[in-house]
């Protein structure tokens, strides 16, 4: 099969350091052109805005978005309305109803759209999710702290309103554990710590269930100096299950059962290319559900104020 | 054919008001038994627990859940897994999640869900509708003002986390315009006011806008005294459409177009039993996830404090 004409939205950090290099290295794609404010790729036509890139490039078959949330959904229109498949960053969009406004604009046209959630490719996932298909799970507990100023530092959108705030990462935990788990899981119970200077939480505490009771807590938090914790920890009939280091390592009462090299946006662009091929779409919308789930059922709570 | 037996949960004001004398009216079904801790139907089985009941009378084939939404999720999927058919007041549930979750129950088990949106049954709806689609719309704005010590006086749980607050009318004008609409419609902005005593909204300023652009304002507001207002304004290419009282009245350009009494319980449960007997569900959710859209995205802005 000949590859996939794909072209790029937004040349910043997260399209050099992961999309081009998984894009070389998979010959299921050809990338044709690209499209950004400031930034160029070398060796391939490079256009300011996407609507130009359209009209020049007809041989564009894909059209991956590279750009932060907020333009997403405009980009993304554009791209299906002209006939490519998408391949969007999570979080797939501002709100859950753009989001499902693609989907179906997607199925109208036939086309593929991928709403990417990479913490799902990270090396023991699959492998937790066997695990667990296989046990009985007791309880399950997610703590995912990191240090924002390590991570974001003076990004200023991830604490405006809408820029989801510590659900930011929070949303790669429950793009996992809504994975990994054998049923789905809803929100009884959310505290959000707000910041009293900023419009989006630094730190969250949820409590799920399921429809047979599971106990689920994910505690998330954006104010960890030192080690960082990207953990999902599980008690279970055949032991304690800890995934962690964002689900790179998998270990079982101890013992390390699984642990590779991360491999995520590889893996991202082999989806890409299996969908475009089977002429389906993947959209999962429920990490994103449940983050909205979290800020329409959980209680505010103030805190200090946050500088960078 | 012959009636559906139904049961109703929970036997307060809404059921008395409303449910009772719409099911009384309906030859689709006949009421056979009620589960509530406190109130009692005459003339019927009475139960203190949905689990009793749906135990002791095997003869039920529907549910209806005239309670609050908190508890909502449990008796639904209680009902369901006993092969009932379940109808739910809106909202629906406290998450997205959990209402997604009952929807995939009732579709593995064969059961009708109906999540029910009692305004979309108000009398000039469909009338708006039909304008609508026969038009252009060059904008809309929805003003949705009511005096909550007025409609829900000391009702403590309106004003809990998870209680919706100014969003438990205000979806009521979500459901209207979702389904007048001839495109889908998503949140590019929301401001909610808080009253720094309560964890719920007391107003909500939204706009939203379409894939065609739209402009689409809503302003959601319990702090009116005196005048109500329930209107859904829309310029047009044929002139101003104004469906006002909660959708009981339509007029366009001032001209009175329709008008009748209002039917709303009635027709739910006319729905219901249509439903029922095409052996489909009724889950549009779209209201309900652009209230979470709303706050997920919405900056919260601190007010007085409210006290009943």
């Amino acid at each position: 099969m000949s590859p996939i004409h794909l072209a790029i939205v937004g040349v910043g950090k997260i399209a050099r350091d992961q999309h081009l290099p998984s894009i070389a290295k998979n010959p299921d794609f050809k990338l044709v052109a690209a499209a950004s404010r400031h930034g160029t790729v070398d060796g391939i036509d490079n256009f300011k805005s996407i609507d130009e890139m359209l009209e020049k490039v007809p041989a564009i078959q894909a059209v991956s978005l590279c750009m932060p949330p907020q333009n997403r959904y405009e980009a993304a229109h554009k791209a299906l309305s002209a006939g490519k498949h998408v391949f969007m960053e999570k979080p797939p969009g501002a709100t859950l109803s753009e989001v499902a406004d693609l989907e179906a604009l997607a199925d109208a046209k036939g086309l593929s759209l991928f709403a990417s959630w990479h913490s799902r490719y990270a090396p023991a996932v699959e492998a937790a999710k066997a695990f667990l298909d296989s046990t009985i799970i007791r309880s399950m507990k997610v703590v995912w702290k990191e240090d924002v100023r390590h991570w974001h530092p003076n990004q200023e959108w991830i604490w405006q309103a809408g820029g989801l705030g510590v659900f930011d990462p929070g949303i790669n935990a429950l793009s996992i554990v809504t994975h990994i788990l054998p049923r789905p899981v809803f929100i009884t119970k959310a505290t959000l710590e707000f910041p009293e200077n900023r419009d989006a939480p630094i730190a969250a505490g949820i409590t799920f269930t399921d429809a047979h009771g599971l106990d689920l807590t994910a505690e998330f938090d954006w104010r960890q100096t030192g080690k960082q914790s990207w953990d999902i920890v599980a008690a279970t009939d055949d032991g304690e299950m800890v995934l962690s280091e964002g689900g790179a390592k998998l270990s079982i009462d101890g013992v390390l059962k699984h642990e590779e090299p991360e491999q995520e946006y590889p893996m991202l662009y082999k989806r890409f290319a299996e969908i475009v091929q089977a002429g389906k779409s993947d959209v999962d919308l429920a990490p994103l559900r449940h983050v909205a789930d979290a800020f329409m059922l959980g209680r505010r709570k103030f805190v200090d104020a946050f500088y960078d």
